[in-house]
């Protein structure tokens, strides 16, 4: 896979893939980006790859993944972006900074465009307020929620809960302090200090885990 | 609660919690981005939140929760955090555009520091591949991902597919298509098209996922 | 007709097509731009035009043609080039700076891309080797010359003068000394001192022209 | 011939006239410019052509032609334009970038002064509402335009179409589909398809090629 | 001791220090300072002290003592005293150049803030009345008072002056004309010329001082 | 007295004077400094100080006293150096940011320049290593330290402590834990905890105040 | 007479015409410099000069002088002048910051340059060695001289003094002590302190200056 | 000699020094204008001559004679004025760009200063208006003019003319037309197309010269 831009998103993009046993070139235009990265991606090559030259030398057009990960130069990231589409990769994903730059990539055939702030934004929105660890939404109207236990439910067998009928959530997966990750079943017993996975509508996986504060 | 920078996080911030039904007083240096965001927020005010004497009149002391959402400025971002501690605000969440920063965040007391564009690669280092259609770490080896049933587990019950003995993981929620998504039993039936919400451990998680491509 | 950037391209467009009585909304983000052209376009609008609403309050949505002349500021060109595919603007005309920059706006659907530097470029480097009046490529390997008439072929009648047999062009308007132009004949009798119109392949063009010096 | 200056506008000058058999100089200042026409210009050299030594070395004085394309930067292109003056090139071409600029270039005795962007603007003017193909100013008011064939034209032998009469224009080259083009003659009979070559008045020239549309 | 930052305030402290056979370790991100201080400190490295491995090459890690006296750059200033921070270096000393930049440095847990600007501000303004010749803040509400000797008092004893009576003063130390300082004890004669050294209540002092004129 | 710039060193100067009774007119260019010190100066004034007319209409000539505490820029404050002289104001201190700075300001017949960084720099010095609290040269070779009681020397009357014969310095003030500072006499009985003011030569003191460490 | 820039040239130009009697409209750019003239030119206009309406509408093309005074931007001398040119004002000076500048002026038509760093520079070179009091070049290869008297003529009658045979000199003008110029005849008796004007060939005029000295 | 700036003015004083056999060297800080120079002054070094470590291995402190010929940067050239004080350097002449700058100049005890753009300003301003060939102020009031001679003057005996009387004003020299200068006296006979030089109160001066145009 190939990494276009390798600041703070790419970088973290680059390593992770790294560590998951993935081959990742990684393309900046910094020469201490590219030297800090040395040795960390199977190769890391200073580069301007707004070039097209420059692009083929690096053979990107015989890739079939690659990640424009530039940062804030929006001109920069569309014109790597055509330059992509007209080697026709199979796969490309793009960095978006604004709203309009991610309608850009989407008109000129970005299979997938990603806003880290914007992301990040709505689903710091659900964890600031407090009562839930995590936030994540799945679908529309769907979402993921980690919680702790509400001390008046611990001792409850989970199928005697009624989580489910009053919340309209359903529960998961339970880690009891200092335990793993278990699947939950109707059996499980829930206690003091669990945390809990829950799936269910937003408002009322939300509502769920206020009842535990 | 107050978001002070309102740039791509900060704005995306405000707006989900406006959504949410909570009180927002949005602050930004900017005469635009104030502008653009007057009447969406419950307050937008133009004001330099680095002068102590600002926040004041803003009342910001009595927040309880405060997010500094600054976008580049490090030294903006630690001096307003500098002040919030001063004013002990309970709940200070900030954003950090390098690990130093973070760390001086941390070191100034902040309660929480978030890095959209590190967590965001992590996340997208996942997807990228192409297997999975969502990924979430939840703990340390402990994720949750959404993917496509495996063509060939069409028509089984989930208690008879062996999912759990052979991967490692769980199915706990599955949308059949079209449809909405409904918690998974033993007595599931799984069909062509449907999307599985797994838990497992990351790695077994991942080689599920693949096991559906 | 709207026209987006006022420098000389843009500008020079604009007032012909008023010339040629054609209603022309000008825009242009510079004061001095829209001041000097107060009063010569129906209208002139100092605005940001790679701002949505922008475009819609000035009813851009609406224009069936659209020529964006913006000159050396890619970014904003693309912004907007974006924005009327939005629109579905049925005809849109743009100006670029660059192969790359033309690509783009090829791929987001520009209906035609135009190059003055680089088409004038070429056009020059046929006149300015100095026995060319004028010169206009109408297609691949065809081509329109204005040329003097080499003093030789002056008093012969054209039907006579074997132009079309010697250099396989064909003149098709004559201009007499201080007369108009005339469509050519075989019964057209050159004289000294006409300037003629002729046509054909392009190398066999430039080899009559050059006949003449 | 030399060509100062090899940006978009004196670089496509310079290829054209290679492409023609002619010897070119190519100069400028910047070095990522002059590697990418290494070996396809003659000679190409990376020099400040403001520097009277450094026209002297290259020879400049002796050249008979010489194209100013400097870009933007008007004082050097003054500067140039002085220096060859002083050198007695005898013809001098000079792309303005501004009426001034043109005109302070006529002053100092250049020989003829271009101006791209301008003289496009003018000529996109008439193509860009839509009903010709090409269109070329030859005189005051006199043009040549490249146009599709009215339909209810077709299956009429020129000389029996009433184009002349009716519209003031001469046909002078006539393509049919897919065919070379060929000189029109009162005989050539007219096809569903066609695209002709019309010379006339500029306005009688438009008005035919909207009859077509 | 390592001194980070060798400005006017770095320097001056390095050499003192030098000067008082303790070993430095200067540290400038500028290569003429650094060269200028070459072979002046026991070492002088130019490096970027906001780098954490840097440091560590340099061993700081290990210091007892150092001193950021950074400049103007507040965001380097702090990023190294997080660093510090980090290395558990027992005694950090900071310069601050507002008192915002100071607050940071002591939440982030420096141990000693210098203010050279705001400090000498105050000491000059006891100074430039004229009647002092130096003057020293020990403590809240006592200084100390270098002054002239009234005329009048030449020639009294100490003891039968009636200073510390009259004025709220003590004099600690005499210096007669051309002679070297002596404690003084009630036996001192005070002469004409003599330079006293007073200590006392800042505005009694200073009034003191003002007898002498 | 009038004081020229009000940055960190000229604010807490004027501040000073303000605190002790002086009436004190404060100049700079900055509208933001002027303002946040209207009120707490006697006049303060947004005016550009290299301007004669100006400094003449603010009776800056009439002044008896003027201090230059232009931060930065060595120009302004050496053509403000020229006006004074030029106005034979009698007494005028300038803070120097470098020794060459100081040098012109002396060579210009300024009557006293400050350094604060330098000064400060060489003061921590002797503060930075620990065992004093304070230190003061007062002049070549003889200092004040304040420092700590050596523990075995409570209980211990002055005039039998050994001190002067042992470190050759004089002990001129005591304080007692949670009291005052009171004059040192031969009947003094020096306690745990108390803090002592020293004079004698730099060296000394300093060894004195090791040895209460 | 129009004066276009008002820099220390063309500032010091318009205040000596104004001082002569001579009517004077200046015009600059720059608000703060057309201020501090306000009163001292018969008019004074803050303008663009190289704006052509600007000049029309000040009736600069009216003027029968004007200088181009403008400092250091060439292109907007350059500009002036060809405006100047094409109005056919009838005497047009300029003044130059370079030999090109110079060279294109001149080329313009400019009725004559002037080169004030230049030509001080020349006429310092004279002076700066000392034995003459003023220089100036009056011809090629002919100057006059302002010079002490060498104290050995001191008592000679000029036509007796041999100066003439001896230097190829004229003694023209004489200053005795505290006197005014006279002019020298062959009876003029020299005087100890006396100042002599001398004309004459450069290289004499200067010998005979040294034997002043 | 040594000359510090080599711009325009420094250049040119420079160049004049060394046709006069003068040793000259030169210091300037750019390459480019050192190169140019190179090999035509005795030496010439690029060079910070603000530093003066580098003024001292230059032996700038051994020369008599420095001209500060610096041409924009007041504070360098205050700087080296200060530097060459110091040094005690006998004669320094130093380049003024403002009059502040010059009475700072003075004030450090500048030998003489030179203000090229001022003085060449009121020169010019006799110059300009059309009568004089050159004017030049010697003293105050006593100015020396080149003029043509008046025609009706023509043929008449200098001692006749009546020229002193008339105009108060002394003519010293007289050319001949195609001849050289000669000493004009009571014999010479002026001739149509001669031309003069006279001395004699500046405004004598200027109302003669009206006489001859």
């Amino acid at each position: 896979m190939a990494v276009i831009g390798l600041g703070r998103f790419g970088q973290s993009l680059a390593l992770e893939l790294m560590d998951d046993g993935v081959e990742v070139l990684g393309i900046d235009a910094r020469e201490d980006v590219v030297q800090s990265l040395d040795g960390r991606l199977t190769h890391v090559v200073r580069a301007d790859a707004t070039d097209e030259q420059v692009l083929r030398q690096l053979a990107v057009p015989e890739f079939g993944r690659v990640v424009i990960a530039i940062g804030s130069d929006i001109e920069s990231s569309i014109l790597v972006a055509s330059l992509l589409r007209r080697f026709a990769v199979p796969t490309i994903w793009a960095k978006a900074v604004s709203d309009a730059h991610g309608l850009i990539l989407e008109q000129l055939g970005v299979s997938r465009v990603v806003s880290p702030e914007k992301d990040m934004g709505r689903r710091v929105a659900h964890l600031v307020r407090g009562t839930m660890q995590d936030f994540i939404e799945i679908d529309a109207d769907f979402a993921m929620v980690k919680t702790a236990l509400s001390p008046e439910l611990a001792g409850t067998r989970l199928g005697d809960s009624g989580i489910r009928r009053r919340y309209g959530v359903t529960v998961t997966s339970v880690k009891h302090r200092s335990g793993a990750w278990q699947p939950a079943t109707q059996d499980t017993v829930l206690r003091e200090g669990d945390v809990l996975l829950v799936t269910g509508p937003v408002r009322q996986a939300e509502r769920f885990s206020r009842s535990a504060s």
